[in-house]
């Protein structure tokens, strides 16, 4: 029986060649076939609304026209591809505008550097030249962190699962608890700082910290910004880098073009990827303050440092970012999501929940084992993409892109809601 | 002075934006902007032969023509580009295409996992897994291999510059000579068993080996087929899980698909990445034997497991594998290669040269210091790009993309007597 | 000049002969010949009252009579002196006592184990156990712990000067907050179940908790009671090993035989040292569960693990145990102490002094930076042995044999008092 | 039945109260009472010859009546027994007698540290100083080498049995073979020589190769002096440091007071233990020379480094060695065993036997499986104690008091060969 189903399934394929590790498309079994903005088509010519954007690679909608385009252009005229880390006119033009559109503006003093295409190239990358820099072993992490699934990264990863899955102790990380870790009357700052000043701590002066100012796949947990500046306080008084990892909430996710701005400090070390390529092509970014490059050439590499087609959807997206309305539009769109949220909340008592998170990143943690899950797959059954995050799975996670038109954003929340009360009603 | 020649430089740009670890475009020192199978094209128009090909990522030659028309028209209509691992058209189409071009004929049973785009993602599953399915915590690589930047791979890398580069000490492997290592009258897989089989020996039963058939960046170093069947052999033996690292030298470079082919063996474990991608586009493969596939679903991940660019291109790139036609073709130019490779060092005996390496896998070690990186400058200057591999970068290496044709693999060897010559002149 | 002063210093031999690492012999500058109970007597014939005991390992006096007796009875009949793990009738016989006088009477179930002859043996083989008997790879430590100095004691010390000297990441360890760590307010089982609870935490279940019930190096930390239990339960309740490090603390340092006794706690294993060998002779013991006692015969061993001399002494030291009186004279000494030193921190209030421990190790904790290393400088000046301990040497510790008379004991209360008021007035 | 057989077992009391992790007393499952140089007596009064010799823990017999006079003249005149690291004259007497004795008569300059009393606590001390010299994290190590169970030294011992103990990676050391580990045609030095100069071999350059000059647990490997001197010019090229454990080979047991003078080599750091103690008694040294006596003081420490009836026995031992007929007449002993192996060797080919060692510790390799043990068992039978080595206990040791006369290494050999025979006859 159970083969015959199989057979007739529409994932017979994947279930029949690819490896048992697949994961998103368990919990949304379809066949994708277009996509465009925040929608997506399957097989069957199903419609979907996505709330999930790629799992933040995808800010500026799927297939973003604009960005089409030039990529189009591009691969008409046979600009170079690949290159391995040679210079490139994409590339040359990706970092004039990386420059003149995002750093100039801001203040920020970086180098570039181009780790490999991906979040955990950039945060291996990190590490490895915070730990050349200051000559130290650990690297202090956060509960619920996520940084990639790398051996280097992944110690620097909470999640019990994933860390098991390397085989080998993970080692030379420390995991300190996050804000508001143990509750609002404790400042988790004071405990670190408790550690690092005790000379008997058993807890050595680490290489860096590395933090997400947001955790999303970690259950939405946002640091105030007071903390991430006593965090950073931390850094300057003994020395250790700073490094923030804005892979997931860089480029816009919770407003400004790095999640870190409002908060006033200035990160030593900075990872991007996921939305830095633009159109959802594997880009990534490690950018280093120019006292701390002290790379030898070559000392890091990889094949895929020079994706060029990410650097025309690169340089096109950051269009976005020439003026400031784009952001005051994610937040107001932020704005409209925390009022709807917080509505579900008051109006279903039941869920237990509780609203997380800032601008296009938010959701509510569900305080009923196995709830969150199950809004998501009704969810899914009407046409909306929604993963749960958070260790078990507890928080129903709102992540659309960001170029979401308004009527977008309220058909995906009505469907959120009438996935709320369906749940409700014992299915 | 030196400011203002910076400012006049064509690398400028760069010098100022991007990061001190960028590597080679120090080696080659010019902004390219155009390329087509085996030329590439600087911004005043020079041309270039390729002998580089993307560190073996350019197998089908730049820009490929058929492949872009795919990719032109998958970008035109709209077909999802960025999907995590949900199920896409493309993806179902390349793992079908995949199945039947290429695992199938070979009589090869392999389940297919999307590790992240890289090759390092992709050793990094396959080491994770190996330790998950023996519960084992060591793994054996060899001396010069290269396997990748993160940390778990870097630990089985033999470059003592980049272990450096981890900042920490790098552990849970064991470094064994390769074929050939101690010279030719030790076989060294008897070293491997002795270590092996004394309960004393220090070294522990190892979850993997993992080995590239061809050392590239090591120094072209080719295993002989007898000693991967010893290799082999062992891991039957001991219940190791056998790990091919056929990131570069997989995709035809040797000549077959899988470079292992010719042994007679058959991988546990196979990594793939380069030329997977059909078009220099970011991906990877990890090839495990159905038994072995124990993963939990999500176990291991990555934000861009689903480049359908890739998937489209590399989809079609698997037409040349089709027939033996295209192997046979490799060969031939391979067997060109070799040929003129002897010449040249009969001829140069100055260099101390020993002609390396395998189908289009070439290389001439250079004994003398300092030389092969004079002669890939120099080959430069007359518009061929070519890089010295070792740890000692001692050896010239041929890696032209497969398709090139006569005239340009002519005209290549031309530059590379030339450089030679020129050389030699005391230059 | 120095070099004169050198030769005449009475440590010359020492300072030419012996490595650099010596420590206490910079405090106490003078060279010891003989001793007897709670008196040290230097070559210049002046005595010293001993409040340091042998760092713990003298708890019965110097060269306690009637023990002395039965060494000299034992090496004069050719008993057996080194014996490995053989069986001996001195070994034979300190196991009979050692079940009767102490396990029994307490309803105490522990197979005894010989791990080699110090503490840092003892701890060493209680972590290779639990992570044998667990299948796990980390073991919680506690802030300012002190467990030895070879590597695996060391990756659960606290101490950063003495966790540098290993010269290499420790790790496999995690340090949590002792009792009181974080203030009066905080509890810290909570922080630490926390963590355990928390599958994203980033820290994995631990193969044991280790702990001292009081932390003597450092500083005198005593866990209450009530929080010893909460650790003891959320062993329980996660099946986690409790490790009790007795070495210090017990053999009646804090009144009962074990210290962890009036907490009701019953831990997994239980390290012992120091006084155990009775006469300041090398010896441990590691207490183990029978369930627990999973070693293959000879998976640890040590060439000192049968010191017989200790067996021997060992044996008749047991006899203060063998009814109440011995650990009621502690408390009661105990009780004398703590009332002149909360006198003595009432009386000097500008020491900002905080009283510390339980039993006969006390203390006090000097708020003012290096005071308490001139405190205890004074009191040597004065015939009184004693030492600093903490992190920062701000602890002044007493640490007299449990055998001390009145005399004795008011005699060193009193040189104390002294050398304190004679810090105060500015010296 | 097995129940009631226990209950009449002499060693019934060690069955039901010590841990399952006993070993020797298995071997030889009697309770002894007395012993005497060669000698040890039973509970029953049966004799024994020893050839175990606490494992190289009593080369001047047991309870030497020298010795022993001078120890009980201590305890009776109240000598200071334990004094952590403080000067005593017993200390001072001990370090000038072994400067005179030992040091300047072989114009050897170290420094004497006092440890731990063990061997592995020297051990720990000497990979932690030369990790602290050179700043460098990995240690050289050989195959079938044995520093100790603590797990800075299991890391750099062979033995898979013991180093799975561990339940954790070890690491930070890399095993290379011991002389002759290849055969008698390939020379191991070369086989380092090579990993070390090659930068791509994956092993880094190391802080320090250990080794042990003859491997007795191991097997009984004696490296030849060429080797060692070998082993000597690689450290003084790369700059290690070469760490020689004479924990077992030195004191006399191989003829010279060192192991390592007849190689001519200078150790930059010695390790001493086992005899050192002259009686049995715990006791070990680290010698270091000066230029490397870097530590801080209380960098390394531990509570029994002062065990005074050890500085006792050893500094009388030490006369043993004021002039060369000691080692001399080991020397002629240790020709007589040969002599006496060789002979056994050659009349029982069936054992497939080869002599191995040096001085008065040699024994016999034997290729048939199990038989060993057998010898062993047979000879404990009749009187003699004698343990087999190597990884899979193959190895039959004669390890004999240095000081036994001839009566006693005849009476011993005598056994051997009865027991051989009693084997050959199919026992």
């Amino acid at each position: 029986m159970k083969a015959v189903e199989q057979l007739r399934s529409p994932l017979r394929v994947f279930e029949k060649l690819e490896s048992e590790v697949r994961s998103y498309c368990r919990s949304f079994p379809t066949v994708f076939t277009h996509a465009r903005d925040y929608k997506l088509w399957d097989a069957e010519g199903r419609e979907y609304i996505d709330f999930f954007a790629g799992a933040g690679a995808l800010n500026y909608g799927h297939n973003n026209p604009k960005i089409k385009e030039k990529l189009i252009e591009y691969l008409m005229n046979d600009g170079v591809t690949h290159s391995l880390d040679m210079a490139t006119a994409a590339k040359e033009n990706f970092l004039k505008r990386f420059y003149h559109v995002i750093l100039k503006p801001r203040g920020l003093h970086y180098k570039v550097m181009f780790p490999g295409p991906t979040g955990t190239n950039s945060v291996e990358s990190a590490l490895k030249l915070a730990r050349k820099v200051t000559g130290r072993d650990t690297v202090i992490s956060f509960t619920n962190a996520f940084h990639g699934m790398t051996l280097g990264s992944l110690a620097v990863t909470g999640n019990k699962f994933k860390r098991k899955g390397a085989g080998i102790p993970l080692n030379n990380s420390i995991s300190m608890p996050f804000d508001n870790y143990l509750g609002d009357e404790a400042d988790t700052v004071n405990y670190i700082e408790r550690f690092l000043e005790d000379n008997g701590s058993g807890v050595s002066l680490p290489a860096a910290i590395i933090l997400e100012t947001v955790q999303a796949e970690g259950g939405i947990n946002a640091a105030s910004f007071q903390w991430l500046q006593r965090i950073e306080e931390i850094c300057r008084r003994w020395n250790i880098l700073l490094i923030v990892d804005d892979v997931q909430m860089g480029c816009g996710r919770t407003g400004p073009f790095f999640s870190f701005e409002p908060a006033g400090i200035q990160p030593d070390i900075v990872c991007l990827s996921k939305s830095i390529g633009g159109y959802g092509l594997p880009m990534a970014l490690t950018l280093i303050k120019p006292e701390f490059d002290v790379w030898e050439p070559g000392e890091h590499n990889g094949t895929f440092r020079g994706n060029n087609l990410g650097f025309v959807a690169a340089a096109q997206a950051l269009s976005y970012w020439e003026n400031e309305s784009f952001s005051e539009e994610i937040k107001a769109k932020g704005e409209r999501v925390r009022v709807f949220l917080e509505k579900l909340v008051r109006q279903h008592p039941e869920m237990e929940g509780e609203v997380r998170g800032r601008g296009l990143i938010q959701g509510i943690a569900v305080g009923k084992d196995g709830l969150a899950e199950k809004i998501c797959a009704a969810a899914f059954e009407r046409g909306l993409i929604m993963e749960t995050s958070g260790a078990n799975s507890e928080v129903v996670k709102l992540l659309p892109p960001l170029t979401i038109d308004e009527a977008g954003l309220n058909k995906g929340l009505q469907i959120l809601e009438d996935s709320i009360k369906w749940c409700k009603k014992g299915h």
